[in-house]
């Protein structure tokens, strides 16, 4: 078995370690991708329009803050944390949401605070259908996980990144064309599609295990292997790890319908109860997996001791008809003085008579034992 | 073991793929049947009578708005969104409804509207006890799902369905019969009547699962083989899938029953609750078949590992009585010049009698074990 | 191993299929028992006395309705339909709650109804201890299971079962030497005598089960056959299928104590209680019972693993000790022409003792590897 | 293996069947303890001082009825059924209770009544760390339950016992050294020194089943035989055995807790709390042991397969090495004309070079494989 | 196998039995640390200032009862029970209290007091990474675990623990640094930063065991030993005793967030909740770990069938070739007259040219299995 890493929290250590024994609130950017720059692009959209620009200073925001659109503030990149804490003393936001929005490990979850909400929970990127699947096999499950940060507010929207995905590049598009409908609604429906986009991706990842359980049945019933049952652990593992992103979704998105914060309009209710409809079908589907998962190791299980008791078969085959014959040279190999035997002429054809009824007979006693 | 194509998903792989990124409310047919044309029939009765058309335009709609009939209009095949979407303005369906209508892998479910309930089950079609066992273990289970819609408003019920089903066949029936008691209930009633019948298919269902138990069950007694394993785990997935199916219908029915909507009359009640008893009991059964598929894997395991005590029982008793034998007839067959008992003429039959000893205490011995 | 017939549900197939199709609250009598006639016995007592009698026609009834007696009806057999709708019709009892008592599948409940109550259960039979264990073994598990109807009306009880059932024979017979005490209780004392007396059955099987588990445990531990791991799985099975008979009946009898229906006097509520004491501690014996048969699986799976191990060993003791000699014995076998030990004297002795040494040796080996 | 009787219950057997058909209420002692004679103790104290007599007859009791003094009336043994009554009748206790006290195999629970709460709970008797242990083996588990029966009163409190335990033994020492603080509280002070006693005996308990895990475990590292197994089995099932003895603690305490009986009085809720906490701890302790049990089985199934590993290997390596040279040794051993090796001079030397080298050979290659 | 001490409760012996039959309240430590002093360090500060000193008796406290400042009062050593008793009657703590903390075996829990709410948990000490593993397998995990026992008053904050934990050290040089923020708030923050430290513990510990998970990962990927199923067993175990230790931490931190206590101020709700979220995020984590753990064991048990499996091959192949050669070498090596195949000159060579084909035949057939 050659040596792979499979490592799953490699790229996850001294995570925390870093701020053991400093003060809450400390605003350290954790996690893995602190080269990135930080990007702030700005989209403000209304009856009137849609104005798209890249933000250089927060200061520009104040003119946003005026007037009845609505704008999205999209951070992406964490490691500029004087940035981001320029933009949570502009909005007054609490000193530990903002340590939660860049330590990027959060547990998705809804926070009521006096003058916004804020949601956190984890994005998905899939791998394509067509990527190397050796690749992704040596390489843990090829899956990436990013935490998204969400701060409701009243005409505005700020969502924070480590990088830019697609679920929110779907959004961007479809305010541009849309024609109306979108725009003319409040801040919480832009929150709603965001959650909706990002809960989209959940279904690409379920469609994604549905193949790959598939795909292991397949070797199991053709040619399992032992990286059949790493590729069954693997699976086990990331089933295990999604249902952390996913099950708070639910207790999330309760947070929100149940509020009687005014950032939530009447109308959108009915929107964010689909897409906890979509939560609850996309945990049970999951849950479902992790059951069928236990059923393929119980056949990769009984298929190793099938093949056991194929070897042993073929070894008592053979020891069982040649053990006897042995004998049975042996008996005329002996240089007694006496043994009549020898000396009948027709007496070594009638061995090979004797050879031939015994293992022909052994093979028919084999035979309706099934072993053959 | 042949190849056998097991994947239980394979017909539903892109379902969810094609509708990422586009905005919610958006009408695309997502399910197995696009090929089928849409058929709308009507059936609207009251105490005078029952009147059945088949609809050619919505527009006809109005006529049976008046009155005190009841009107059921069950719509057959949903490739034709046109026709759905005029369905959906003309009786003021919100989007996101006809979204799910459409879209047929939705979690059973109860919701309230302002003017309507719109519920939402799974109906099964099961294989005739007759059909070919082999055909269906090659091909998954053979047990088709199919999503039917229920729009419960005033004095209408409107359901949707992919492909026509016996379950909705027998109410038209019993609609036709019926010597008034059934005509004289409101539009509630119908509701119920449609999901009573879906609920009585899980019973056959049920049925069909305690078949296949006892069918695995003989073979597992008379003669286990890997296919054997096979059946097992597709029974198993089966009662995972079903789950899935059945489990939210008690949600669904006690959102229906605990509802103040005007909708539902205080009648209807006592034949909801029989429903949901119904589920209850469909519910309990198939968690008790789910422990016994469990007893059946033990079992199944059990005996490969007594199949390998066998194999090795044979193995043991020819190779400890020949290889002692083989040994001996080794020793005389050595050529030294001094070997006082190849020149005694008594030797080699007693040999023979010395062979016979050997292997007669040897078998008593194995006979004690218990291994003859 | 014999072809035995474990079908669990043969007898229960059709049960429900019949019935698919028909309008809800059609009556037809899904049972076992069909031969049998339908008796109606009543039993009217007082402070006064005890009267019982075999009632022929429903109209008799009316007698029984004024003054202060309490009349127990209880029907046996359930195929006379047309006597069952007549007590229906005569008590005003919903055509859905006699669909219930004919459809002998119940899950246990408790209805509340406008003038009475429904309560549906199942009473047990547990075969004699003294009864032929190799014969319950062969034909499932020897218990037989009934379901009983209670209709708890102001002044009357009407119980419905299949076949006469001990339970309620012992209460027939408390009320006729009762002193008193029973006799000037209300109908929901009968009730919950009716109740009692079947839980009290629970607690037969309760010891019926221990005694199984008993036996099978000393059975794995002398004499362990792939019997014993059927018996296992019987045990497991009819586990399960009881926990489906008791575990709603702690919601039953809640309904009961929280009922707030003029039919439950205050004085019976400590009665219904101890009902409700001894229905938890008979489910938690099961659960426990459940437990145990897994550790019963466990040994067994382990005395198979056991014995592999000990054939194994005979085979490699056998094999280790003698091939080495065989080897042996085929070096001096060889026939070249320059073997200098051929020719020495006393070769052939030392071989002989080179032999024992060698046996000898292994065997201390074996010994101090535990294997002999 | 030897027959051990491994009969869990069969002291257990025919408790409940005694009472099938008999009416509620009827007072028989069900319990395992007949021939003890019932000894009532009576223990009155108050400010002033302790008294402690043998009680006689019931009639003693009204002296103690008037004043400011509690009393503790022990009664040990129940066979006594008619002072057990007549102490029912003195202090108005219902039929059912005196039917619980009496049959004692009740489930952990707290009753409460109009003028007394009736408690009853289990009582444990751990076998001395210095007992034998083999005896203990061999007889179930060494442990001992017992029933405690507690009718707290006004001022009185009332306790049922089959033998005198040690649990109460310390509170009446107690009571007689203690400097006023316990005698200046309440009956239910009393009744919860009691409770708190039996709860300290659970994690003697505890303690003991710690120390039988760790036993099973150094055996387990050492040298696991079949007992092992029988020894863990037994321990999952004493640890079955308790829950169903511990965990409605929690319950019982909730409705003393919860309760707004003039009984308890508000101090004593503290008091009552710390038993609680002392209860989820244990719980909480013992659920932990049986997660460690299983662990505990896992290791023993994975020596035993270790151990056929270990058989397996030392049968190959000799059967690998020996069978080619045998092979050899038969090539020379064969009576051909012309066989030119036989005549070369240097041909049996070399052959013995030639066995050297390949059993060198395959054992450098078992080495590499890490079988020796 | 070594012998390892295994043990995991062995410190933890006669911990309980010391306290059977005490009065409750009697104050005794049952800890492990008992020669190490008490020390009593008194941390005083407000806007004012940080004032730190070593406290040698309990009447210097009442200097600081008055003015705003908030003390905080940490107690190391349990050894000194006179000390803690003074402490206990200078603030007026419950013996109760009190007696918990000096048993340093608490189930964490919240209490609260009329004048003081009482937390008490247990901290965590994680080996070095540096530290040699070979060392911490030996002798259990390495982790130690240590009670943490927290007194909440109004302007007073008390802890005890049994020897000085890094947690609160940090604490202390915080305060020493704070610039204000931390100096201005009560009594209930400090509390709060003492809970957030000790959980902050927790995600090191949680880092810790997925580093354990990797490497157990990688030892079973490469060279799996009975040592790596210790190693896993331990891992499960230690998973078992954190869970008793967090698991309650919610409950804990919900008494908090759920109090109306005046002790409790508006503002550090903020706090607790956070706190509160890192718990819940531990607890799902750790839940995980579990799941993995299984997955592990799953592997380990695979990874012994394979390589029986491995063994079996080598077994089999070597007797299937060379067990039919010797049956043909002995036919050559018998005695009898009329062999004519002996005296063909050619008969040698082409039996070894039999010899290479047979073997070559059956090692074509084993390749084509795929057991080289």
């Amino acid at each position: 078995m050659p040596k792979i890493s499979t490592r799953l929290f490699s790229g996850a250590k001294h995570r925390v370690s870093k701020k053991v024994g400093m003060p809450p609130g400390s605003l350290i950017h954790i996690g893995e991708d602190h080269s990135r720059e930080t990007e702030i692009s700005l989209i403000s959209y209304g009856a009137r329009g849609v104005e798209t620009r890249i933000l250089d200073s927060v200061d520009a925001l104040s003119h946003y803050q005026a007037g009845d659109a609505i704008t999205w503030l999209n951070i992406v990149g964490l490691a500029d944390i004087k940035a981001i804490e320029a933009i949570g003393q502009h909005f007054d936001i609490h000193r530990l949401v903002l340590e939660d929005i860049l330590n990027t490990h959060q547990r998705p979850k809804c926070e009521h605070h006096d003058s916004f909400i804020y949601l956190v929970l984890t994005s998905l990127v899939i791998p394509e259908p067509g990527a190397d699947r050796t690749v992704i096999q040596g390489l843990k499950s090829g899956i990436q996980y990013q935490q998204v940060s969400i701060l409701l507010l009243d005409r505005f929207v700020i969502t924070f990144e480590e990088s830019a995905s697609s679920a929110l590049g779907h959004i961007t598009q479809r305010l541009s064309n849309s024609s109306g409908r979108f725009r003319s609604q409040g801040s919480d429906y832009l929150a709603y599609e965001i959650l909706d986009s990002i809960v989209d991706q959940y279904f690409e990842y379920e469609e994604y295990m549905a193949e790959q359980i598939d795909d292991i049945e397949e070797e199991l019933l053709i040619n399992p292997t032992s990286d059949t049952l790493i590729r069954i652990q693997r699976l086990k593992r990331e089933l295990i790890k999604i249902r952390r992103v996913i099950s708070p979704l639910r207790e999330l998105l309760n947070g929100l319908l149940r509020s009687d914060s005014p950032l939530i309009h009447a109308g959108t209710a009915i929107y964010l109860r689909d897409v906890f409809d979509h939560c609850l079908r996309i945990t049970e589907m999951l849950d479902s997996y992790r059951d069928m998962t236990t059923g393929l190791l119980d056949i990769y299980i009984s298929s190793i001791s099938n093949r056991m008791n194929e070897i042993m078969k073929v070894l008592t085959i053979f020891a069982s008809i040649f053990i006897p014959l042995t004998f049975i040279t042996g008996i005329y190999g002996m240089n007694f003085d006496a043994m009549p035997e020898l000396h009948w002429p027709w007496a070594y054809p009638a061995l090979w008579g004797l050879f031939i009824g015994i293992s022909g007979g052994l093979l028919v006693y084999f035979k309706r034992k099934h072993w053959l």
